[in-house]
């Protein structure tokens, strides 16, 4: 195990109708708020009305930033600056889903900064200050919740890019199952994807002597594949809600990752899919993953082999520990498959014609990964198998 | 799952050398120290004289607690609090183990009450305010390094009882696997008896469809099981050292708890017997414990054979739920044994004389427990059984 730091001050708040202490919450910030969200699915929820009646309670000055999309937009960030700047706003309240919650923690440390906030993603400023930021969560994938990174999409130069600092953790976050059970078939799978990639992601690691962290991130896929099927036959399960909804946040909050080395290379390879084409993260993710596993595997077989064993349950028996380990990566994609998920980039509309432009975007800054360092070319042939 | 909160702003530093960034740590919060320790094994190892150059290092005035013991001592507490009312002190460190460490928590809550510290405990006051508390934790068992828990022992009046608030959570603790190293095998067992009690105190619940608070259960139980064995026979190993400290840690930080309704009886009836015969709590859990379990595993028999299967790998064929059970029962006893802890009171020196006593203080304030209500007649079972 190596050494770590682990600190995280948010606040969770679990279960049905916490909503009801929103303004408790907020009060301690100030009165002048702006109110986060995406296109308008918490309006025909009822959940709009009721921020708007806690907000009320503390006689609020509420500004409004709607029509967050996925792959949230730097404009829409730079405009949620301008307003906060402006009117002088005290709090960021974001309600949705990642790309909200993102949104929000950019426009919290863009708001405090006299300069473009993309210097905070390009290391040419670091974040020293940001305003406070609740969130009230509509889809158990992201984490965002819960952890001090936002995902950023400047779509003009296609780049899809993090920022973190510890100024990123929300104050707050409510996670209330009853607002997931509305979400769609279509986002519930995206989501149970992009969970179990951020798991992956710490899971899949050089690090070693790490026993802890590799059982709670099994731990964690055990529940997010039981629960995530019991979601997709049965949308309005509270309970497997719930589970799903606490795993997500779970897989990064920074319990995985204490003392062990993650590997974000898929994520990284996902982000150009998504800055050129818009698709959804999770269905990138669904495609590259096991891909990127198969490209990977031999740098560590025992820790696939244990995956395939403890996680799928892959009888030993008689198998070559490669065959163990291939066995266990195909049931990762059986498993998506079978809830749902695309499992090639055909099935997404997506070609290899600007694979060039990708790979030497995702190079940048050199070659990306720890679990396996990967160059343009290796990008390049997970890509060719994802086909 | 119920509804919860989570919220843990403690700090955790965790690795070889982090004592070195204590003066940084402290500096924030003033330069009036107290300093807070045991019976003298960190002037051994040294650790004393490394504190006292971090201290240095911030021009501290440093007013020194020593001679804390286990079960540690509502009298210890309040000198400390007198120091601090005397002296002014802005910061309390704690450097030792959970007797330390609860020692130093209690001290901050009174140090900032006009009254009797003890009326937190029995209700008669609720803890408003605390002075800033950090731990160097020297030993794998307590929990209290990242926990808002302080458990005291009135040995005028033979009782041993917790107090608990938000504001007892250290500001930060450095976890240094390293100060683990010479700790006696004794010592080192009954860390590895607590922190599993600690598990098992959460982890047998009533509470129904907590898929994940489950499998973070067993993954530290497995951890710790491994772990402990590791350190019994080759008490330098720094790895397993290192995994133990971060189990002891999660065993009691509120992850297990999120949404489960936890049952400390076997903690109750333990403190009365550190209370009666100040044996150590280790010793003591490790001798009810298995009692309770085989009291109790009746009131949810599917909850012991999933502990059967999961944690001893118990092989159940052809067996019935009960037989899984009680197999997995005598798993955990038979480990105890293997790793050299007590199993019998009678080996601690305890035999029925106190019963009454301690059965009657044990339901001063009615019957315990949630798994199993456990009035004066069933407690006085279980540790008769334990004779």
């Amino acid at each position: 195990m190596n050494s770590f730091e682990l600190h995280n001050p948010t606040k969770i708040l679990f279960g049905a109708g916490k909503v009801k202490q929103l303004a408790e919450l907020i009060e301690p910030y100030g009165n002048r708020i702006l109110f986060v969200y995406g296109e308008g699915s918490i309006k025909r929820t009822g959940l709009y009305d009721e921020v708007l009646v806690q907000l009320n309670g503390i006689e609020a000055s509420v500004y409004e930033l709607s029509g967050v999309e996925p792959n949230p937009k730097l404009s829409k960030v730079n405009e949620g600056i301008e307003i906060c700047k402006q009117e002088k706003i005290d709090f960021i309240l974001a309600v949705g889903g990642g790309s909200v919650i993102d949104t929000g923690k950019a426009i919290a440390a863009g708001a405090l900064y006299n300069g473009n906030v993309w210097d905070f993603i390009e290391y040419r400023a670091v974040i020293r200050d940001a305003l406070p930021v609740g969130a009230v969560l509509t889809l158990a994938a992201t984490g965002s919740e819960m952890n001090s990174g936002a995902v950023i999409t400047d779509w003009d130069r296609k780049l899809k890019r993090s920022m973190v600092s510890k100024w990123l953790f929300p104050k707050f976050s409510i996670l209330d199952p009853k607002l997931t059970l509305t979400v769609s078939p279509e986002q519930t799978v995206n989501g149970i994807i992009d969970m179990m990639s951020h798991v992956f992601e710490q899971y899949f690691s050089k690090t070693t002597d790490t026993p802890l962290q590799e059982r709670f991130a099994e731990s964690l896929l055990l529940t997010i594949i039981e629960n995530g099927e019991k979601v997709i036959t049965d949308s309005k399960n509270y309970e497997a809600r719930a589970n799903l909804l606490l795993a997500g946040t779970y897989a990064l909050n920074g319990t995985l990752s204490t003392g062990v080395v993650s590997d974000w290379s898929s994520h990284s390879i996902e982000h150009e899919l998504s800055a050129y084409y818009d698709i959804a993260h999770g269905k990138g993710l669904a495609v590259i993953f096991p891909n990127w596993m198969k490209y990977v595997y031999l740098e560590r077989v025992d820790r696939f082999v244990q995956y395939a064993t403890r996680v799928w349950n892959i009888d030993p028996v008689g198998k070559s520990d490669e065959q163990i380990a291939l066995e266990g990566i195909e049931a990762t994609r059986t498993y998506f498959k079978r809830i749902g998920a695309p499992t090639t980039l055909r099935e997404l509309g997506v070609g290899n014609e600007k694979f060039d432009l990708m790979t030497e975007a995702a190079v940048k800054f050199g070659p990306i990964g720890t679990f396996k360092k990967l160059n343009k070319a290796d990008i390049r042939s997970i890509l060719e198998s994802s086909l």
